[in-house]
């Protein structure tokens, strides 16, 4: 059981990596319970590691630090602030511009970079196979098609899943769920560096290559997110690189900034949706709404589209034509297709709940297919294996589809197809449930939005629905760069304009559905609603994708029933996918029933608090001890015996108490050299965020003998909270200033408990009211 | 001179009634600090008053309450919460999204009600002024129908302005400052009134009738905000009818999320622009991003655009077309005329720093003019009589621009005129500076827009740009119910046209710039951008209006230009008149260089602390003390002599008090009757948010005697800070929680101060740093 606990992770890899190169586990959470917290028994532990599992989404590991967006105001940072002149703050707020845009610029580039690969290269692929299909059409023999198609999407697919099983597997999947973590405030290991950036990149166009039934949409959330924290540090730690530049900016508060505007520019780019872009950061990420950081996170969203659109209409000789903005455009809808009436609007509900529907199938599958996977399919050759069944496996259902069919429709120049299959169609005509199929599904989308009445037959457009819901199903969570929402997108669109023909078909007025393009897009939207779940940012996504506003109501409604249909079953794809990853994600609010409960039982307890000076060996001691494990210390002022707690009078890190371990600030050495450079911020901020463990600072038996004064460098006003504070009031404090340690405080002041993010993300809302997550160390 | 402080209120009418049914005034912070706030000595406080100030915007009122919006955990609010099942929680959930879809309805049907009587009422006047002119021109005597018009406008503005003067002087201008005030948790007396929204309603018809260069939106978001605080409360106190309806919404957190809603609602209904509405409410107010909550509001949004679209498609014949939405509708841009090159980026920047400067001086302007009004035109009569002079001049400069202009433009059926007037053109011509004074604005923006290239020449719009200037900027602050939008966006469009028009004339190839609607556009955007300063919403406000997606990078540059520009001069229209009424408005962060500002300065003391137990005479006392004037009191363990301060165990309001008094919680008289009623959140509910003033209540000498037990009544656990925190941290704090009183406390957990809305909003960052307003009993 210990073994499949421990693959609930992100990946196998990743897991293993993170629990070696981690300063420590939990943010101040005894692993083991003392007395005062009676919830969570050292028994309950126990059962949880050794009781096998029914549900992994049960647990809350351990593993996950938190990020911490609270500023530390200590003496060294006041003494900074001052020195720093108004003009200071000036260049400051102007650097944070630069920085933006240069996020915006990088990201835009990645998206061009993606696209024109992608299309160059599924273009050649497309290109060769269409051939070969039709020279063997006449002769027979088009077994050797199917295995030239097979084989080649298998081999490109193999090289993407290679990188991410081997080489980085945090750069698996679409990253979304991984960056919604980080910027709810979970540190996931590895998750913004440079490897991953690449892995992801060259990932990514292996899977579309490689004809899964995957977007590129979804991962440059994640490049956009990895250029923000590598951009606005001014350094790379991969590289060895440190640029002297945006030092300031090289703490947890900023760079979530930054993140923030990263992943809208990577939305802005991805879907030309630059407002929807930053709706998603906000919707995802932001507790506390800063009008400044919002407009600067607009303007990296803008440069990021704006660029996207210069180097393609660049690279599509149309230099200087910026009106086709994203990677995916739904195309311009006609004004006569645009209008809709009033008596459809129910008929999109309809279209909403089934959206929710199907929604919430997919996500049970895929919910079922990732336990198994975690179970069974976690070593990286057999994760590459499978990556290489299913693109066989997608080959070989697409090409028996394409080949049974017989929807055959004519050439017609309006219905601007990339790769007509002939096939057995007589001349003059294509198959056409090749345009489906065979196909990129950015150019699958367009076309059923946007090709004639007529273009498809009900049968084709079903069966497409049916095979590409199960591809599309089994591909997502795979050991590959890929996302879900172009995917979504395409089955909502075949079964919506499925939906748009039957309708006309049975009504006796046929101009009136004249157009099944308009259901495709209600029936996208209706899926991928039910899928992901997003709401405002999705509804604007969409809209600023069509180009067009008109639709925003209708999109907006089917968006809300397929959420309220989906929600009765099953929570979203990615809260799914982070649940079993048991990581502390905290939701907006507490639960609604949890009033009852204070932050006496919420609390760990004991804590180990330092004293305002302290023993260098007990600071050794305690953070080299394993099994507490904390990553934030109460100062007190003094001591009385064990029994009773000292008064609060500050708080350090443990990342300080490493930094200043590794320069010596110990009393007694100040005193004899007189000249020693003072310890300043830069020193911290040049240790960020790669701070070392505790064992590899080498302290000498006499160092321990030393003292060391925490007063200059802890933060002398951590905010607090009484024994009696309900849960709720501790869930806002703690969520809308970012803390990552709140202090509970007696009558007198005095320390007798601490929360941090994995007490508060213990308690959530079940079918039957309020229920707690077990702890676990995986 | 304190005449004139006094008078720097949002009219002097509603100044004088809210003092006298104000309950009290400040929030705990004592007009007349001891030695322990040495930054505000009561010298300062006298200076403020008898000293000649020169600029109105440095004072600080002492009027303006504050609103709370923490939740009170009282053991009445505990119990209630165990009371309620899970179920009772989805209940309130649901009655959440009804009230918002209530709000949503409403706040569309008035926006139905006021197009549809401006247009019909405006179509009468101009109908009857036009066969009015067409008489005279050829008879003579035109000065007979100058008369005509310049009394019909005069008599229909004096309509809306005694309304506003007389009546509800809060209903003048666009009610946006006040709503920006209120979402930010600011109490702006009788603004959410259903009294206040008649008066605009009815005030905003006569304005625009009366042809006033004014638009019809402003005025909608402010009704929007009432009809929310009105259907959320489930009762109207202005009626006397309780519906007992919505009875757990009766507190300032709920009220105001509904509020939000509402403003987002208006703003749906005037622009046609869901997404920018819910934005507005963001950007305006929100401080604590809620997913649920935005989602709330975007639904209230797509409701009232849904319901306006609805009941003007029924009203025009086109029943259940619903793609025309908005109060003003930008019209439909063409595909051709859509796109943009790369090339215009800077011209389109150029346009924007233009707009920058010409809405510095607006707003510069305007300040002076606001100035002069406080001083010397608050008197009732006197308002009425400049909006009459205003009315009348406005109709004076229009006609003889009209009649002095010499832009005959060919009659075509493409320039959709609804009003032509031929005047001394030939036949089959019109009069092109007609088009622009001779019409609701809302049509002329459209006509600047979409006529053809050719339609005016550059003499009419130059001149039709500078007098519609002087005009807007005049008419903004008189005592009618208006708005500053539309006149911004028409003065913009026409010098944006003006721009188009040059530029084709000075380049070789006409055809690169043959659309001057787009540069209209640009201007447009760039002139309110310049005037308002609001910037992703208004981004967003403009796309959606616009009903294309494509000119949203080019909106949101010119916007970002117009603002840095114009911020370099003065601050944005609505922030110049919300400094002028002195509101203590709390901005998004504390200023930069205020780190070295702790708690211990800022905050108020000594404070007036009451006892867990306490003797009804001594609050009865406290509370008519109308020199200290607190509307929160810590409560205190035990006072050890006047010295020592007690242990913080709660906070309790004003106004919680004055229900306790009201229905006598007396210890000895619960001893006394067994049987009597225990005291419910329900009794608090009942007199939220109108309790009355400590005078009203009467207590016995006996009664004094007795003693009252705070416990079950106060707020157990106020949010804290020690007293060494520093101002931006204690500002992040106040402003993320939306709280009223942030109790300051000792090492011993002592009270020490009170920090309020007040202490935090007097700093502020002015031209050579930081800047301390001074505190007036204005």
């Amino acid at each position: 059981m210990a073994n499949i606990t421990k693959k609930v992770s992100w990946s196998s890899r990743a897991d293993e990596s993170a629990s070696s190169a981690s300063t420590g586990v939990g943010e101040g959470t005894p692993l083991l319970n003392g007395s005062e917290g009676p919830r969570f028994s050292r028994q309950d532990l126990i059962r949880a590691q050794t009781r096998e599992i029914p549900h992994n989404e049960k647990l809350l590991s351990l593993k996950y630090e938190g990020l911490d967006y609270d500023n530390i105001e200590n003496q060294l940072f006041l003494e900074e602030e001052r020195r720093m002149s108004h003009m200071g703050f000036q260049c400051l707020e102007i650097s944070r511009w630069v920085v933006c845009g240069l996020i915006g610029f990088l990201t835009g580039l990645i998206a061009c970079f993606i696209d024109i690969a992608v299309e160059n290269l599924a273009g050649l692929k497309y290109e060769v196979i269409k051939r070969n299909i039709e020279n063997f059409t006449e002769t027979g023999g088009l077994s050797i098609s199917l295995i030239l198609w097979g084989g080649f999407n298998a081999a490109v697919v193999m090289m993407g899943s290679i990188l991410v099983a081997f080489f980085e597997p945090i750069a698996g999947g679409s990253g979304i769920p991984q960056i919604k973590c980080y910027l709810n405030g979970v540190k996931i290991p590895r998750v913004v560096r440079l490897k991953t950036l690449i892995v992801k990149v060259v990932g990514v166009i292996c899977s579309v290559v490689g004809g899964l039934a995957v977007g590129k949409e979804g991962p440059m959330i994640h490049s956009g997110a990895v250029v923000a924290a590598g951009v606005s540090q001014g350094r790379s730690t991969s590289l060895k690189k440190d640029f002297k530049m945006f030092e300031y900016f090289r703490r947890d508060t900023e760079k979530r900034d930054f993140v923030s505007a990263g992943a809208a520019a990577g939305v802005s780019a991805a879907f030309g949706a630059p407002v929807g872009g930053v709706l998603f950061s906000l919707e995802e990420g932001a507790s506390f709404w800063n009008q400044m950081l919002t407009w600067r996170i607009f303007f990296a969203s803008m440069v990021s589209t704006f660029t996207l659109n210069f180097f393609l209409s660049v690279y599509n000789k149309k230099t200087g034509d910026l009106s086709n903005p994203g990677l995916i455009n739904f195309g311009r809808f006609e004004s006569e297709s645009v209008e809709y009436y009033f008596y459809e609007i129910p008929l999109f509900i309809a279209m909403g709940a089934l959206g929710g529907l199907l929604g919430a199938l997919f996500n049970v599958l895929n919910y079922w297919l990732t336990i198994f996977r975690i179970r069974y399919v976690h070593r990286p050759c057999l994760q590459v294996m499978e990556a290489m069944l299913v693109a066989a496996v997608t080959a070989t259902v697409s090409f028996t589809m394409i080949y049974f069919s017989n929807d055959c429709q004519p050439l017609a120049p309006e219905n601007n197809e990339e790769y007509p299959l002939q096939l057995f169609c007589s001349d003059g005509e294509y198959n056409a449930m090749a345009t489906a199929f065979f196909n990129t599904p950015e150019r699958s989308v367009r076309s059923l939005f946007h090709n004639q009445p007529g273009s498809y037959n009900p049968l084709t457009l079903g069966l497409f629905t049916l095979t590409y819901f199960f591809l599309a199903c089994w591909t997502y969570g795979l050991a590959v760069s890929a996302g879900v929402f172009i995917p979504s997108l395409l089955i909502g669109a075949a079964w919506g304009r499925l939906c748009g023909i039957l309708l006309a078909s049975f009504s006796s007025n046929s101009s009136l559905w004249a157009d099944p393009g308009k259901y495709a897009l209600i029936g996208a939207a209706a899926q991928l609603g039910g899928i992901v779940r997003m709401t405002l940012s999705l509804t604007v996504i969409m809209v600023e994708a069509t180009g067009n506003v008109t639709y925003g109501l209708p999109i907006m409604l089917v968006l809300m029933t397929a959420k309220i249909v989906g929600d009765y079953f099953i929570e979203g794809l990615y809260d799914i996918h982070i649940k079993l990853q048991s990581v502390p994600f905290l939701h907006w609010e507490a639960p609604a029933t949890s009033h009852w409960l204070t932050a006496r039982e919420v609390m760990s307890s004991p804590v180990t608090c330092l004293n305002r000076i302290e023993n260098v060996g007990t600071i050794v001691d305690t953070l080299s001890n394993t099994s507490t494990n904390h990553n934030g210390f109460p100062v007190v002022a003094h001591t009385l015996g064990n029994d009773e707690p000292g008064k609060l009078c500050g708080l350090i890190l443990r990342s300080q108490l490493i930094v200043l371990l590794k320069h010596k600030v110990f009393v007694e050495l100040a005193r004899s050299r007189l000249t020693h450079r003072k310890l300043q911020l830069k020193d911290f901020r040049d240790a960020y965020p790669r701070f070392p463990p505790i064992q590899s600072i080498h302290v000498s038996q006499d160092e321990r003998e030393c003292m060391m004064d925490l007063t200059e460098f802890m933060n002398p006003t951590p905010y607090t909270v009484p024994q009696d504070t309900s849960l709720p009031r501790v869930f806002k404090l703690f969520r809308a200033l970012g803390l990552r340690h709140l202090v509970v405080v007696d009558n007198e002041n005095r320390v007798v408990g601490l929360v941090t993010r994995k007490d508060l993300a213990r308690y959530h809302m079940g079918k039957h009211g309020l229920e707690e997550l077990q702890l676990a160390q995986t």
